[in-house]
């Protein structure tokens, strides 16, 4: 993992609160994509205002309280936290933006966050992996494993860094991913790439009520390695990177599911729009039903299929093709019918810790995939028993 | 219970095949509403056909197979048992309706099918509640109770029998509803009543992938009673009946939800449109988190909040109210802000085999209401084991 020139990552996590801290050297370019939630809490608010203007020097990211659902006081809490981490950082607070993960409806212990963050400051920052991790397991809330992804470009690289969990615990619920690079650019030009990327990484992960009240995904650009986005570094090579990066990263929330045993990649292909893809893909990897059968190892191509037409997209059965894929082999469940199979190899197929499903409509060219897991008594259990 | 004149009802299971016959003496107006699943099941193709012709004498159903996903010779199976009925009821085969439950892509057994329609046929009709209970019965798959509602006009009636589970098995997925009546209307007069109270009521049951490729619901009326709709009934009071008898039918497919411990009643007030308030509401009985907090008797109105905020309703934090309610009390939870409650008496509320989430928006006037259910470890362990 390369960490791009000029940042500094830190974190620390005392009990339940969690302070993660993130600058840079340099004056950065910076866009943002935010929650669709109507209920937006405070520092998304907050942040999606900074990224409208386009500059950022540094973030605060708190977990165990989400400032969702807090009123005016929430805000206040924001603004508190953006001006207590200005102080720290020597910059203007309107380019520190601000993130929280956690619970619903109580206010954030900003005082015990601002100590925190101060001792991070002075002793909890740097620029290698070890800091990074730092950084990533202070905002973790119910996630289970660190999520990393980097990229190496020639003089200039990419690192993201996440927190969350494909079924999200609503209480704890926040998908949070920080995108950083040292090459130099606009904040409209990452705003597009971003965009694009997300609508086909992190916006396609099947969480339970879909977004969150705080869901927010960052990429900033120093232009610390004095190279310039179009000009010395390929357009389509930053943005592959981007779309891996958050692939990857979307990929281990959702392995990271609560409760969950195994990730579940589902592909649709042969449909007749890219809209109609991704609902397709989404339907799939959202349905219950379908990952029950996972759970249990069962290639029920039944429920795809009810899944799919129950989503409204176009499919004609005579050309639909379902298939069960792993790195312990294929199987081909339906296929203009049902297709008879080996119940051994298919139940060895499913055995493996990645399963892709996938799917061909045969109603015109356009893909989608999306990502899940499987839904266990362990799913129940966390989800029944929590109680903040 | 008062059975609608001039209909005649019975049914037989044996093993995994059962067999459900309705026949009315008289030629009767008939309206259906249909799952609009884009891989639609052959026999909902065929009994749309004869709907829209507006005239039925019988009905037969199978369980056991759905006939979903079986391309053209699914077709000729359904024909087969138009074709076998019309001969038991002397009727022209193009008045029989076809309804089938059960596994998708597999045939049903016709051969079998028709042997026990005749043997319930030459034995086993009749106009009581005990051969309305065996037609129950006989078209059940993983329903564990029968499920009735009725009403009594002066001097006529009409009464209602379904199955399905609100957690539906997606093998075993199909919802289906009989509505008869010995009123005399005209088909479109009942299409109008019919699609009302669905839409109010059977659409609003939470169910896996929404609607299953099945999922049928037909009122007939027979006249036998000799009063009118709109002459000797008041319309009012037929679709009020209508709407009752729908609704008592939905609350019980939503109580038997695979593997439940409660029914979960939700209510939607002070929407800016009804549109939004029947978002609002399939969100929360919808959402995994609220299912799993309700199994744990937890009132967890986070997760009935983001679950709304998800659905992109329009929503003020300021004005938002939610409540949990029973027959052992009520507690407000948030009310323009989170409200602290007594945790025993909230515990205790949701301690009831029924519970109610009341949601006020503070947007507007429009309102709805959906019913689901819990989700369990039962329903993990009956989806993850179950295996055609």
């Amino acid at each position: 993992m390369e960490v791009p020139s000029g940042f500094l990552l830190g974190g620390v996590k005392e009990d339940d609160v969690g302070v993660g801290l993130l600058f840079s050297e340099k004056p950065c370019s910076v866009a943002g994509t935010f929650t669709r939630n109507t209920l937006r809490a405070a520092p998304v608010e907050y942040s999606e205002e900074v990224c409208a203007r386009g500059r950022a020097r540094g973030v605060i990211v708190n977990s165990g309280h989400a400032n969702a659902l807090t009123g005016e006081e929430g805000m206040q809490d924001v603004l508190r936290m953006a001006d207590g981490a200005s102080r720290l950082f020597g910059v203007p607070d309107d380019e520190v933006l601000v993130c929280s993960t956690g619970v619903i409806g109580e206010r954030p212990p900003v005082d015990r966050i601002l100590r925190l963050a101060e001792k991070v400051w002075e002793s909890g920052m740097g620029a290698d992996p070890e800091h990074v991790r730092a950084f990533n397991r202070a905002i973790m809330t119910t996630d289970t494993r660190e999520k990393l992804s980097s990229y190496s470009g020639d003089g200039w690289s990419l690192l993201g860094v996440a927190k969350g969990a494909g079924m999200i615990h609503p209480n704890m619920s926040t998908m949070l991913a920080f995108l950083i690079t040292d090459v130099r650019a606009s904040p409209r030009g990452l705003a597009a790439t971003l965009r694009e990327s997300v609508e086909d990484t992190f916006n396609m992960i099947s969480v339970d009520g879909d977004e969150s009240t705080n869901d927010t995904v960052l990429l900033m650009a120093n232009g610390a390695s004095g190279l310039e986005l179009g000009k010395d570094v390929p357009e389509s090579e930053f943005e592959d990177a981007v779309l891996n990066v958050c692939e990857d990263l979307a990929r281990e929330i959702a392995r990271d599911g609560e409760g969950s045993t195994k990730l579940l990649e589902v592909e649709v292909r042969g449909a007749r729009s890219k809209k109609e893809a991704r609902r397709a893909a989404r339907a799939v990897v959202s349905s219950n039903l379908v990952k029950a059968a996972l759970f249990g190892e069962d290639p029920n191509w039944g429920r795809v299929g009810a899944a799919i037409g129950a989503a409204r997209v176009d499919v004609d059965p005579d050309s639909l093709r379902i298939s069960f894929e792993s790195s312990k082999g294929r199987v081909v469940t339906y296929d203009g019918g049902p297709v008879e199979f080996d119940e051994r190899r298919a139940a060895r197929v499913l055995s493996d810790r990645e399963v892709r499903i996938v799917v061909d409509l045969g109603a015109g060219s356009a893909s989608a995939r999306a990502w899940g897991c499987d839904l266990t008594y362990e799913y129940v259990k966390i989800n029944a028993e929590y109680r903040t």
